[in-house]
């Protein structure tokens, strides 16, 4: 039943590439059994999350291998991050399209090794399979946390301060610069751009700070008035964000001058990564710390209020932003 | 950045078809956040595996939704089985293929339904995404084990027994049913076959009685005799298995009297699904009551010893079967 393709062996492949990404994690057993076993650390529980990307979705055929499977893990590790769990192990499903080679395999294990040891986390198991069609990846990842820690959506108090990391719309920009014609911005800002939009950075070590300052939390992937909203609804009350204080990078800033976008889109536009989280006035200051101690902007956006439980973005002179859509969505 | 499509959004599919199977675990809360959190109850570790099926490779577009979806979980159940754990969650991320409709996804969602109570599992969490390739679907889920009681490939002992649950061949014959000309075997046997191919049955109870009897187990997905040789391989030692032990069905006894297949090719094709496992001499009532209760066919097939790490498959006269290609393998 096997087709014939220039690949290694699916056992070989994943003894040369995926047992070595397995090494830290005892549990795995090498990649050497049907299952891994993982217990938590007394008094801690398990975070997981499931994220996949596909290519012509999240990702572009051309695009570095290496950096494709970064953010196939960072999308989850961002994830955690929002809920402030430390990340331990993942588990990687792949469908490999017929155009893969050993090359592109091999560069894409890089990319999880670096990542790997950047993040904490390491490869605790998963599957490999062939399609006819566009190559997906999935991973669930898991981190630890103290019980009763884990930060969630639906823990703002009326008075709170609404906060978000870095800065906001680079991904969505990115993604726009990758069909505009060239030219339309300069070439430093096309790649800063490109580059944000493919490879985020997940917060995670300013996310397990967060985790005891914090009242709720919600990675914005989906856009950051759709993230806001999860917030917003599920804590019942008005997260009010003002948009002169949504931060927005130099680059981001040049091109909608250029016209490539209006600020409106970059609030809705998806792939951000970013934290957005809500917190008590009492605790600026040790978040303040806490992002300078991690090196990550951060910008206090707005302040939960009574009201419907939806996001208002507000104009300078107090005018609501209206959106014809809120944020990304696959359907 | 949506497209538009005939199905609801994204939020209302999850809402109304997925949310209502993570009910079961508090963790999950209700689809609602951006992760799930789990803890092992005292003494507990999980037992985690990460298996996808795909359009085309796994199962057929034609094949029922309910079928598909109970093929995806089951393939995972099959995993914990094999490893004696309780099942408990599974995060699941679905690539959702153009010519899916809402009718689609109702009837998936009612065969995860349908499977959760049955085998005492619930989802928590996962993700969907559109594709404009195959349909697939990856699943990562999680068992409860005692600590240090997990079944592993590596612990056959000389001397113990070989044993395998159900019937060896079903499925495959099962695939080749599905591309073969009609009325090459009955009716019934067609449909029985089929079905051992679509829908696996995991041996869900009977594999956590099995953690403290056996001494190394595997789920029987690969091909009998490739994965019989991952126990002799990581046991160091020769597994002898003779081939008229080896249960097959009366279906797939009159199929190969049909000529449909030889009876080698039936210890090499997969997606049995089946528990193969070593136990020491002394079990053998044990295991026998055992399968009595869980209503489990049972063979003893043969016997672990030293030699060669490999697996031999012995006929009448002892003379070994000889393989071309000894499981199935996606590349």
């Amino acid at each position: 039943m096997s087709r014939k393709s220039p690949l290694p062996g699916e056992f070989d492949l994943i003894e040369r590439y995926l047992a070595p990404l397995a090494r830290g994690e005892k549990g795995a057993f090498g990649l050497k059994d049907d299952a891994a076993y993982l217990a938590p650390r007394a008094g801690n529980g398990f975070v997981i999350t499931a994220d996949a990307i596909v290519e012509g979705v999240h990702f572009l055929r051309t695009d570095p291998p290496d950096e494709i499977a970064q953010k196939a893990l960072r999308v989850n590790l961002s994830d955690l991050a929002a809920k402030g769990a430390r990340p331990r192990t993942y588990f990687m499903t792949t469908a490999w399209a017929g155009w893969i080679d050993e090359r592109w395999i091999a560069s894409f294990a890089s990319g999880l090794a670096q990542d790997q040891k950047r993040f904490g986390v390491t490869l605790g198991g998963g599957d490999t399979v062939r399609t006819m069609g566009p190559l997906s990846i999935s991973i669930t990842a898991m981190g630890e946390i103290q019980q009763g820690t884990m930060l969630r959506r639906n823990g703002a108090v009326l008075g709170d301060d609404v906060w978000v990391t870095g800065t906001i719309g680079d991904a969505g920009l990115g993604l726009r610069l990758a069909i505009a014609p060239a030219g339309l911005v300069a070439a430093a800002d096309r790649k800063y751009l490109l580059q944000r939009y493919r490879v985020p950075e997940p917060r995670v070590v300013f996310g397990q700070g967060l985790a005891r300052l914090a009242s709720a939390a919600v990675d914005v992937s989906d856009g950051l008035v759709a993230d806001a909203g999860h917030v917003a609804r599920q804590s019942g009350l008005a997260l009010t964000l003002a948009l002169d204080a949504i931060p927005t990078s130099a680059a981001a800033q040049r091109a909608l001058a250029a016209g490539l976008a209006h600020v409106q889109d970059l609030v809705v536009a998806g792939d951000d990564y970013e934290i957005l989280f809500t917190a008590p006035v009492a605790h600026r200051r040790r978040i303040e710390a806490l992002a300078a101690k991690c090196s990550v902007r951060l910008s206090r956006i707005g302040s939960c209020q009574k009201g419907p439980a939806d996001v208002f973005v507000l104009h300078e002179d107090g005018e609501p932003l209206q959106f014809a859509q809120t944020g990304f969505t696959h359907f």
